[in-house]
């Protein structure tokens, strides 16, 4: 089975399942978003649509805001995987900035509630919000497990990376997905991922494909494939993966057993 | 005629044959390069090979020492392209940080001697080197006109790319090739492009196919195909282009036509 393991949910839905059904791709792990890129044809359009998520990037939105938005756009989510049980499955967000309590309670409703398998994509646009993820994997400890879905492309550095990597280290039994193999860090992240079982790679937004490789190479077992669509292809990042795999063995790993045992889907 | 505007030389130059084959390329533009992380089949021995790339990067390198590492390198791309005249075609690297007559002298003697058809990669890695570029498109200026091709990826900031946009408008008669579209500043590189006419844009390093295709759909004209192999791969790279162009004429240009332009190739 073929899953692609990270998309943000466009509309109309039915881009979506086109896509997926051009790169042959049976399941979908759909994560909310605020922009819907999926909509533009020119770049006048796209900048309209983006300045939404560069504010969310740059950590300017008030708690409040922030706390509205996400559960509307889990609740699209949730209603998308209703609608589509056999193609789709979610992940929802969890507001950075909550207290424990908070954060717990949110976990139960937002996310065990609505049958959701993770949490994420966190995309902190500083220092302080990657260490207020230690509020979130707290509470997961005192709720139930779920894997933590963590953008590590450009802003974030090379800082932010260790910081989370601290994490990984002090919550061992926490699955942590390293969104986009670290950026321009790819080779530190992989490096870690090697001593640290809770760790996954994450190969969308690649752009080396010399990257992507070595990754497969040394860790077969904990590389995910996805397209991060609407800002990559489906069809494309299924190319990539079975281009650049050391073996058809590696490449049927990538692009779904790894996820299906993470996720437990058997 | 399908051109892949920027690849790194590989030894055994037949790797490099044998990929452009695979992806029915007809030519290829090759570049310098240091390291040769296409030997590497694991992340230590890429590890070993890039210790070298991230040490020029840096800026570390004494100016002797980049003077006689690019002499050699540059007779490699040299002999490759006396040895394969129908498939290769050259650029040459300029050291940054020498005198204007001496940079004169290298263009006379290390470029147009050896029948090159531009300049570049420049890797600069902080923003007085980027300044730096001024005395090389200066010496353009007195000697002949070549393309310049500027690395604008990580590590290169949206500082630095406003420094390069300055030099694309002070010399307007020198092409400057955007390697990498800007990386994540590609919003504003595409913009740029539009309202500047020697602004080229390379489409290698994509890690959002959305970049690549808005590049596209806005500056059909001046996106040029390449993969950065080895970092990427042609096949993939290809691809890409094929599969985000607006349509089958976008595509040709890309692949092909706006190199053969720009290089006068006719």
């Amino acid at each position: 089975m073929v899953i692609d393991s990270h998309e943000h949910i466009m509309f109309p839905i039915k881009m979506q399942l086109d896509k997926m059904d051009a790169a042959v791709v049976d399941k979908t792990v759909l994560f909310c978003t605020a922009p819907h890129p999926e909509k533009a044809g020119t770049l006048k359009e796209l900048e309209e649509e983006m300045a939404a998520l560069n504010k969310i990037l740059a950590g300017s939105n008030t708690k409040e805001d922030n706390i509205s938005r996400l559960k509307k756009n889990i609740a699209e989510v949730a209603e998308a995987v209703r609608a589509y049980p056999d193609r789709f499955l979610g992940f929802g967000a969890v507001p950075l900035g909550m207290e424990l309590e908070e954060t717990e309670k949110w976990i139960d409703t937002q996310i065990t509630s609505n049958s959701l398998y993770g949490i994420g994509e966190f995309t902190p646009g500083n220092e302080r919000q990657i260490r207020q993820l230690d509020t979130v994997f707290q509470a997961l400890m005192d709720t139930r497990i779920y894997p933590v879905w963590v953008h590590t492309f450009h802003p974030v550095t090379m800082e932010g990376i260790k910081l989370l990597m601290s994490l990984c280290e002090k919550y061992p039994d926490i699955p942590v997905i390293f969104g986009h193999l670290g950026g321009s860090n790819w080779m530190d992240v992989i490096k870690f991922a090697k001593e640290h079982d809770n760790v996954y790679l994450d190969l969308s937004a690649a752009f080396a494909s010399i990257a992507t490789k070595i990754a497969l190479a040394e860790l077969p077992e904990r590389c995910l494939y996805s397209s991060d669509a609407p800002y990559g292809e489906p069809y494309l990042y299924r190319q990539l993966i079975e281009f650049v795999s050391p073996d058809k063995r590696t490449a049927e790993m990538a692009l779904g057993e790894n996820i299906s045992r993470l996720l437990e889907l058997y």
